[in-house]
């Protein structure tokens, strides 16, 4: 379903629907995330301007598929020239490069009350995705001998905890993220959302993506997280949660504020 | 124990004993999973067909040891050899050559109750096997400078959840699983057992073992997995659900339907 | 917070505060872990003896930043050299080698009941390094293209179980971690800890750390884990399993035996 035939729902539906646009096109995720004051990669306008490792993305694309790799621009252009013979993109111009962030990509599941004004963290994962989290099963000596293209299909999640000096950033970006989406995008971000990244090995953490809706890696947490006991005293899912709010919108006379 | 042993065990136990010989022997389970419409690798006859990225197992081999990789025959030859040298096989013989599925692996737990004819998914895992699971924490440099056999003996299990777009095949396979050992074994399959494989970057599973019993993955759900969840009101791990399921039987005098 | 600072604290503290300079110190700590006859990596004497893959280290590394991978003198030098460089080191004083163990870290999370003088195993997991668990999913191609230098900061744990028939060791080893405390640093080992290593491809462990204090990877169990399930009815995590003791110490007027 595209964003304008999401928007022209009658209705009404739990959390932003006017956000969902801003998850679907590149300058406005880009934008929003600028505005929370998130770090984000670098863009790399072209590819005279490649230097070092960079991901190179398709405008759009679903779910990872198409992705890959560079170092310079004769690896950027034999990468390009792939997808143009297989038909997946018609010019470079359906590409955008970016910095690639070394480090180990982490979700971070947020629930946000527009009743409250509270900020929950209710659990962590990080992706699985093929065949770019079996090629390090590969040793180096037989992928240069078959070689490798990654490919980044989400498969599943896997559950994790955060550094325990790591949360409170945490909490800082979530936040930033709820005030950016309050200014951006009124009535701002309502209930679950997604900040999607990279920590490096300074620990800092740069946010790739953002989902403003439920996510799969919640499916992990169907009976609580590690997180979520921290601020519950029953298992709580994010579906719960949400069925939870609703209720007390409901209760308050509030429903307002949690539909659109 | 051998599988003519557990066959003459005259105590009625529970599942089908019958079944355990398919999986004990590699030509029994290829006729299994190709009985039962599964994506398989495909079997290379010859090392001479040897034509992009395989895996080259023992047969009858125990716990994944032993395996290489290779990407022609040079590469095949050399694993022999070293496998020869260090006497673990004696020749070629002992060897068969798969295709290798490029993707991730994943573990799929089932429940078949011969009782009720339900088929339940009670949980889903990846292995952590040694040292291959640790490979790509070394770097591809210092892989090539040091050198690396990748071996494959499972340590222990990881949790995961799948994409919920995946769970409608995940069924399928596992109801044709079932379908298929009622045809070959009667009375066919009964209880838990695990379809093994990897997702490759369609999305597409290939199964590359089965296990017609309970596997150690369960282990990380003594108390409930995600998906036993949505299925039970209560902890439900494996061996509970035998258990309830034996009780079930004996209730309803349908014991000769579980034990063999 | 320093170890002699924290051994003058007056106020009784649970636990042996005595163990923390053993864990601090890396002579003491190898002194523990020989005394306790675990397996432990190979100290290399001098860059001279590098042979085959080793880790270089850091005296009292804080987070596993600055480690490398080095398999010749002349790769222990570049990497000297470049810490010193950025002034992460002052020479090559700074730094000890050890054999580097191939194969797949694991965490075991215990407590050891000064009370009851029972061993319980609450937990196992592994850390989430950065970057060193992201360089897996950068192919062997752009790693050599781009250059690699693995950092091993900790970001977070995964949950995971062992294969069973690798639990009887883990409580041997646990066993004798506790006997050597007792006999090295008087009351011996109270409470939380934790053993640190990697599985290699024969199923053998190699410690290469301990911790005499709760740790992080403990977060994913705030719930129980498979592990702590076997032996309590209750969800338990490590934090209610030290509130526990001390109220079973107070109420049998054993106080005495589990603070310091």
């Amino acid at each position: 379903m595209k964003s304008d035939e999401i928007e022209k729902i009658d209705t009404p539906m739990f959390g932003n629907k006017w956000i969902l646009r801003w998850e679907a096109s590149r300058e406005l995720k880009e934008k929003m995330m600028i505005e929370a004051g998130l770090r984000t990669p670098r863009v790399v306008k072209s590819k005279e301007d490649i230097n070092g490792l960079c991901i190179v993305k398709l405008h759009g694309a679903a779910g990872g598929r198409g992705y890959y790799l560079v170092w310079d621009k004769a690896s950027f252009e034999d990468g390009a020239k792939q997808l143009i013979d297989q038909k997946v993109i018609k010019s470079h111009n359906d590409l955008y490069i970016q910095e690639f962030i070394r480090g180990v990509p982490v979700y971070l599941q947020y629930f946000y009350s527009a009743i409250t004004g509270d900020l929950e963290l209710l659990g962590i994962d990080r992706r699985y995705e093929s065949d770019i989290d079996g090629i390090g099963r590969i040793p180096a000596k037989q992928q240069l001998g078959a070689g490798v293209e990654p490919s980044y299909n989400i498969i599943g999640n896997i559950p994790l905890v955060l550094r325990e000096s790591l949360l409170d950033e945490v909490y800082k970006m979530g936040e930033s993220f709820v005030r950016a989406a309050e200014r951006l995008v009124p009535p701002g971000m309502v209930g679950p959302f997604c900040l999607e990244g990279v920590y490096d090995r300074e620990g800092k953490f740069t946010t790739f993506e953002f989902s403003a809706r439920i996510v799969a890696g919640t499916n992990l947490y169907l009976d609580g997280s590690p997180y979520s006991g921290l601020v519950y005293d029953v298992p709580m899912s994010m579906g719960r949660r949400i069925a939870r709010e609703v209720k007390t919108a409901n209760k308050k006379g509030k429903l307002g504020k949690v539909l659109t």
